[in-house]
């Protein structure tokens, strides 16, 4: 397992998600057990990418390349899912619709972290998110976390609340052994 | 019912879609029960969109307001929709993201259509996008049709597959009268 | 729309389910907006239905026939719906598979009520239940309501929520105009 | 793994069914791997085990009980699920709604088989019980199996379809490794 590189993809290119400060804390709680990972930033890509990166353009686009790049090197990701319209960001799905195909997310180990503002946490998003993961042969961990009310127990770094607390501290500690 | 436009949303940006040509069937045979149509293609999106139109951009793109304009106007659409890894393709999500929030698709009523080179037809991919539109408080029409394998079946704008011909028809008969 | 039937499913056969005081509340609010209901409990299902109501006993159960008549008597139906395991109660399904078939929710409107003690309101459930339903070519009405944490917030047949209350009002006059 | 024991799980509590055919298929050729296999096959169920085995009848049915102790030993699943009403069958929800809560199935490995006469293979079904399994943390094998046309492909317990083989020696040798 030393050798395994964790990416951590933030599911949005919104500026100042709350979902990319999840993806920081994991970040850290996973260096602190030892591991080596990198954030996956989507508000870093092409603006133009899903013109520029899809279809006849698959492939060609160097700055989308690096991408994935980020992705082939990780064995494992942690994907923070804010809730879009009840969903997941379309953004994330055209980010893996551009892809190299089909091999780029098989046999990966995924975990869910979903995000709201809602009581719901993204729930439904990581259901829908999960059958495409699992249509691309990558294999997620069963248990899906749900963020709900996020700006009422996340700030500034820190979770006020210890049920959040102990439900990711289990999600990585089953992550890591998956 | 007289004044209802129907409007047949295209939901993929590639180019030379089969989607493409499929919306253009609906079109035909919409037009041909007397009703006013109009094709809503997401190829034809400014290319920075999922950028430039949404979150502190939202409303602000004057290219993009096209299409917002062209989903206001219409009081029923019809959603054509290729499968991309096993569900619906990112870029229609994300332009269902920048729609304005939270009344764009309110009270429309819509009927899904799901088209692949495959034997799904997109299902899992229309229970997906179902579930953002009656999030969006969209009322989604059950009898969803599923075309799989539509290289084989569908070719310079013709189905060589009654059971299909038979299908649309009847979807086409139901979603008027819905 | 005066000779209209709407059937208000109890979507468990549990004893003393909040679901049933929540059916309840829905029949009389309805009966308020001058509408005939009859509320259909599973709970009063023949206890071994599963087995002899099923495959080749489809229709011999004169038990089961039962509530196959009363599905047949209703033009819409509201499925109040419990959150078993991350999803609907499987009993719920296996009415449905116990149902003639194809034909006994085609056309139908429903409108779907989830319940849950957590704070996700059966939001999964509803998702998948949706599917089936939309399968069957009943139309369900897009908007879906999620009273999660149900036993803090309704008591006594009463909700102490004004914004249940409120989504309720809404959802019902909705549902009544579908 | 010398010890691992996996339970196929027919899905389904019809007489003759196809999915029992394809569970004894899966039993074998795992067999033959060098692995214990044991069929759990709901159709054995006592037939009011919707009433007798569940609520505040948990754990007092000696009947269920020995299914309960059959997924107690085994350490990895195989499901193998018939498509009805477009998702799986309502008995194997009713089944898993009877099991000890809410450890049965946590930890536990899971892969899973859709079986259809139509088309679709149960690509809805499995993306339901997925969610379901997952929300009881187990882990679901990201390759899903979507046998349709199964009556034209499977017959006296063997594939005439070299793809249909070829994906479920795959998914065999993913799962014994997963």
């Amino acid at each position: 397992m030393s050798n395994t590189k964790i990416g951590i993809v933030v599911g949005t290119n919104r500026n100042d998600s709350q979902s990319e400060e999840v993806a920081k804390y994991y970040a850290q709680e996973i260096t602190k057990a030892g591991l080596e990972t990198t954030i996956i930033s989507l508000k870093e890509l092409p603006h133009d990418f899903a013109f520029s990166a899809l279809y006849s353009n698959s492939g060609k686009n160097t700055a989308f390349q690096n991408f994935q790049d980020k992705i082939d090197e990780c064995q494992k990701l942690v994907f923070v899912i804010p809730e879009y319209n009840g969903s997941y960001p379309g953004v994330l799905k055209t980010f893996i619709d551009g892809l190299r195909h089909p091999d780029s997310l098989a046999n990966k180990k995924i975990t869910l972290v979903g995000v709201s503002s809602g009581v719901l946490g993204n729930a439904v998003g990581l259901s829908h998110l999960n059958d495409v993961l699992s249509y691309l042969n990558a294999n997620v961990l069963g248990f899906r976390i749900k963020l709900g009310n996020i700006n009422s127990y996340f700030r500034e770094g820190k979770f006020s609340n210890q049920t959040y607390e102990n439900l990711i501290n289990k999600q990585i500690y089953d992550f890591l052994k998956f």
